[in-house]
């Protein structure tokens, strides 16, 4: 089932787009599963950064999280994060797009 | 600039899967720049259903409002709504899928 995480990351005052900047970048292996990631901004939001990811599962999401590529990621954004996150995770019912 | 909205749609106790229904029926008319439309549930959150939309842009999303069919939809949703809302709203300035 495919698996919805959204999520908000709170950057330090003045380092929301070197953030951007690091979680743009081409990934050099894609993980496994991942069927779409969004990053972005908001004015009304300026210390925040969304991320919007849909997986073929949450098995695949958390798989990714293992990855070494994906751990290092995370590892080099750390300098840059307020320590506040928020988001939702859901399980994709349905979309009045597909019949 | 593509634009996503994200929202969480508080349902009356008993009547998420309604209006999961509702919210997944195929639309017999896409409103322009709509790009993706996922809706959503999670066993955390029984009461509450979830969707994830992209767009062209955030005056397609506003436009889209006002459609006759839109507002049909959200009237008809109306009853199964228990008033809460949450989500975000930003704009998406990249992703490592894409280089």
């Amino acid at each position: 089932m495919t698996f919805a995480n959204i999520g908000t990351l709170g950057a330090l005052p003045g380092r929301r787009d070197e953030l951007i900047a690091h979680l743009t970048r081409p990934w050099t292996e894609v993980p496994e599963g991942c069927l779409l990631y969004e990053v972005g901004a908001s004015d009304d939001a300026p210390d925040t950064v969304f991320v919007a990811e849909l997986w073929t599962s949450a098995e695949a999401h958390a798989a990714s999280l293992q990855l070494p590529s994906v751990r290092a990621s995370i590892e080099a954004a750390r300098p840059l994060l307020s320590g506040e996150f928020g988001g939702y995770r859901f399980d994709v019912v349905g979309s009045p797009l597909r019949s």
